[in-house]
């Protein structure tokens, strides 16, 4: 990219106006072909040019690209977001997160990528992760708690996601159990919580956020189509990333420190008033194979989904998948 | 360690006899003086040598190396062991292992280290691991199973080399909760149990564990002096850490097939048979500053310490260190 950020330059000292193939050629002393082949680098890159015969290339639109200084002039927060590693493309920023933490990386370090090529969802499913068009992030949390609080922290995390987007965007999200976010009764957001232990002590946890921002219908495989949503397909406008994000770690740090400071009844409350499970007929299934079916009633003290089965018996369910009967 | 390789060849050809430094150098084209270097590598790699003038270098004894071959030979296990990884120095065999899992390793891959340099305890404490002198391993498990049954490995893995122990030297051996080996009411064994779940789910877990084989008291800095022993110094004979840790693999196995199939029941009578905790008056200090008094008084499905309170209530106690009272 030495050679394309030497065109970038030339074209941002030309703003709205053509740029010849032949005095890009000259001030960079490569061949015609060669500029094109930059331009086309750079159309990859999701810049957009007109070219014209005879007048040359004209940069019509930049990349959204997450900025770091734009980022860090933008997050207001105190911790969250203290450390940032941003990426281009990763595998996943789950695997960049934890290797981070493993070395020692402190509570509040955010890393967040372009694109992810194999994005992981819950339960050992991909999460699609498309260049520049998603926040694609991790946050590594270090709560001095024991290992059976932490489905608490997954519905933390999908209240601050939701609070943000909603605050960004005007949209009426919802959570789903346990932290899936939808708008219009389709995924615009999921939350992945891993975490790592020494016996019953929490070493680190890693809170996975993936939210489809400006993806249009036709960027969706098929299979995600109907299913899967995007804050520009329901708001109708472009959401800037970068703010988002930042705004996503002022809720988040919000939440964290009246967790830490006042426990997890007061979050079970924000929890439950942007729900959409609660009150609903649900089944919900988990991978080892057991079913329950019942009335979601309300969240437990552990953080778990409560769970009426008609028969007076409530339930209290940890993990799975939620499906909505209506 | 390639030279090194060639003297210890020399010395393998001339069993219980004298070579002269002469002949080392002129065998291996090396300076008198690199032969002296050489001679003092290996006897940092635990071999000893006798020097004496006009004589040479006589190999005295060789160091009880952990060998691959020999241990797969001796394992007989189906799962357990079935990937080695045998170091010779590492940080900590933790670290390897769960780099390793995150890699993919297979249920039973197993790494072995001659040495730690940053053996790692309980709650956040070093472990002694000098070369040579003990079996310092971790191996990887991949339980189908929520994340709230990871105690009950904890305990299981204590059974498991207990019984080994007891079965390789006849000792008497013990287990303090959740998981310290006692003889003679000094610690020869500590139980690393370390563990990485998405949300409620299991991803794997790690059981670090650390025999104290072959120490002599001497070995022990002074701060472990009176509170740590070892095999050879409770039997009075030198223990094969081959043969142990193949033992170990055996009821490992033994012990975890029948926890999959039957569950926890049959694994928390083993641990009671074999405790040296039930029945006492304890203090069990947690790491967030809380402590609990009582007589333990057994363990719960979920695989926690019951503590008596002496007033009727019976607090399941999941984490911590315990203090008997005596």
């Amino acid at each position: 990219m030495k050679k394309g950020e030497t065109l970038l330059h030339i074209f941002s000292q030309h703003p709205e106006t053509f740029v010849s193939g032949e005095e890009i050629s000259r001030s960079l002393s490569i061949s015609r072909t060669a500029v094109w082949k930059q331009i086309n680098k750079l159309r990859e890159a999701g810049y957009e040019f007109e070219a014209v015969p005879h007048k040359g290339y004209r940069m019509v639109s930049k990349p959204d690209a997450i900025q770091p200084v734009a980022l860090i002039q933008a997050l207001g927060t105190s911790m969250m977001g203290s450390r940032l590693k941003v990426l281009g493309s990763t595998t996943s920023t789950q695997d960049e997160a934890r290797a981070l933490a493993e070395d020692g990386a402190p509570e509040g370090t955010l890393v967040i990528a372009e694109e992810q090529t194999g994005g992981k969802g819950r339960l050992g499913r991909k999460w699609f992760s498309p260049a520049g068009k998603g926040v694609w992030m991790s946050l590594i949390l270090r709560p001095n708690q024991p290992l059976q609080d932490t489905p608490q922290l997954t519905l933390l995390a999908g209240v601050a996601v939701c609070r943000a987007v909603r605050k960004m965007t005007g949209l009426d999200a919802g959570i789903k159990w346990p932290n899936d976010l939808l708008v219009d009764r389709r995924k615009i957001c999921g939350i992945l919580l891993e975490s790592a232990a020494e016996e019953e002590h929490v070493r680190y946890c890693i809170v996975g956020i993936g939210i489809s921002v400006n993806l249009d219908e036709t960027d969706y495989p098929p299979e995600l189509q109907g299913v899967a949503t995007s804050l520009k397909i329901a708001s109708g406008t472009t959401v800037d990333r970068t703010q988002l994000i930042a705004a996503v770690m002022v809720e988040f740090e919000t939440l964290y420190e009246l967790y830490c400071s006042q426990g997890f009844q007061p979050i079970a409350s924000l929890w439950e008033a942007l729900s959409v499970t609660l009150g609903e007929s649900v089944t919900i299934k988990n991978i080892y194979g057991d079913e329950v079916h019942g009335v979601a009633a309300g969240i437990s003290a552990a953080g778990a989904l409560l769970v009426d089965m008609g028969d007076g018996r409530q339930v209290p369910v940890f993990s799975g998948d939620v499906e909505l009967k209506r």
